[in-house]
């Protein structure tokens, strides 16, 4: 893929990410959320594709001053809609995302979603090399703005959607799942992180365990377990220097409920 | 290594792989040989070296518009042919790999390999550092074109040869053999992809078992078998969303065979 | 981190390692300060931060033209000194790393120390993204030799230090103890490899086991063992083509005994 690209473009390549869990279109779209729009105007390429080879289709989605190559799974739908909320949708400035709140945007526009025609026969088992590199190159080649003018490229209102599961959050508890878990170990959910505002330093009744809810992995010893804000913002199952998915016994999908 | 490039050139540097299996010549040849020819011309550095230390030598070799540098253990001469064959020896042209069949080339010109003259006493555990690194930045300094220019470069005759088995093909069926599994556990095997024209939603008899012939991973449930084409072009086993050379209980020089 | 990097500065981005062994100081700072001296002057962001979120300070060094950005846990200590020694404290001047003894450099100045104001609240879980990829940032952007001039920027005498345990050498024999074990398996103690000058070919005696001294991996048949001397220089316990530390048995802080 990488050599495609340096065929067709001389933008500067950067590796965000080789080590989501593989056919994970969940957790790599929970992923590309978090970490996208941290970056500047660029192409985004995202191969995470199990159906590869059969007739879903192919997208380019610009989302403000950002686009977004790859397949029609679902896996860019959470990102665009984070990029077009941060960029107001104005397709066209300059952000200075230097001092910005990035999940600030009192506009939400929706993003723009592209097919991009594929040729049949393409590869059937390395769309990324064959079919999402020559796109991005080219979405980068004509510029994001004027992602239209390419002739693979056709609008289109019908695409899979993704949304991630809402917590339920009542008075007395609050009751979510796990999204995803990270490459620490760390158990990150559903429930927002201001559950912990104002418990901090106290236990917290988490799946009918009392667990200290932290705002640091290491408010505890090496090996016990807390309750904390991890950097996406949403509560988070750790273990100060160890893997927080194995002491807690929790994997993806698995119910959370945090007793208020 | 990569402090050793930038202190001698300013040339961008691409990452290709960090995982090919450690120490294995015959996979790294393969990959090298797969995803090198999709790059634009460049010095493409290769460091799989289990005899790093001895008196092997280092090569440079110059194939088509590329070069390349590594030991001289037989990895770089799959991809150096694969180099000259698509680039027609020319050694000057600029080459447009936009819309070019990569594995063509009417004239096949040998590639004209070279050793470099490493220092006595040089490192004996990390030559990648200490004597391909520098090799390299020297050649991209130089120029492709202009390797014989170079104090410690001497044309040579002699190298390492590195050549995948062949497959036997007769009519009632072909035998070959597993050549490497990729990351995902596919099972990459030396039988050409073309055995399986005609087939494809079909049964076919895989070392005595009968496994569908199909065109995409997604064409089985998740976790069932599937004989396909791989994006090399070769026969490939592979399971849905799951590891074939697991399912398959096949490894890297097992026998395959498949009946016509 | 890259993302935060991207937007302040059109600084090229080397990836050197994302494959430290998770949390563990000592490991990290031993690598960097193998590898960073190799590179050109730059501003090198290193986030190995067991304690991120607590009041440990965020730190900027300036070693030599080189500055260095992390946490203060003692991880930039070992190789701001060796980048200091390196570039004998000029802290100006071109370095020619070409054909320099790294490891040499007459004068061995101290690296010059800063806190880097953390806003409170920062994060509590990725420093690395909301502290230390902005410092990095900066410190590029004002320049090496200028760090004092930015406002986050305090001077400091007080951090964590972090040296390497000594070994004992005596007449009969040394004894230290295993730094790390690198990707390899390879066992690396911190014995000086001079220990071996004299004996290669020979058998050594170490931890009671009679064991070959070689110059290479190589010398001996796949999966039989050796001592050595790595990259480092240090004395380094071996298998060819396979792990050492498993055939050896040891460990980081395991105890290395070498009879003279």
């Amino acid at each position: 893929m990488k050599g495609v690209l340096c065929s067709r473009t001389d933008a500067r390549l950067v590796d965000v990410a080789h080590d989501f869990p593989r056919q994970d279109v969940g957790a790599a779209a929970f992923w590309l959320r978090e970490v996208l729009p941290y970056f500047p105007p660029a192409v985004h390429l995202a191969v995470i594709d199990p159906g590869v080879g059969t007739d879903r289709a192919a997208l380019v989605v610009r989302a403000g001053d950002h686009a977004l190559v790859g397949p029609d799974n679902g896996v860019l739908v959470p990102v665009a809609r984070a990029l077009a909320a941060k960029d107001g949708g104005s397709g066209g400035n300059d952000v200075d995302t230097e001092d910005e709140e990035i999940t600030s945007g009192a506009s939400e526009p929706e993003p723009a979603v592209f097919t991009w025609e594929v040729d049949d026969p393409a590869s059937r088992t390395f769309h990324g090399r064959d079919v999402f590199a020559p796109a991005a190159g080219a979405v980068h080649e004509a510029g994001v703005e004027d992602v239209e003018t390419l002739d693979r490229v056709t609008p289109t209102t019908k695409h899979v959607d993704l949304t991630f599961p809402e917590p339920a959050v009542d008075e007395d508890e609050a009751t979510g799942e796990v999204l995803v878990v990270d490459g620490f170990g760390n158990v990150v959910t559903n429930l927002p992180g201001d559950l912990l505002d104002g418990r901090y330093g106290e236990q917290v009744e988490l799946n009918g365990e009392s667990i200290p809810a932290t705002r640091t992995y290491a408010a505890v010893e090496p090996g016990e377990r807390v309750v904390t804000v991890g950097s996406h913002g949403n509560v988070e199952l750790a273990t100060n220097q160890g893997r927080g998915n194995e002491a807690f016994g929790l994997a993806v999908g698995d119910r959370v409920r945090l007793t208020r």
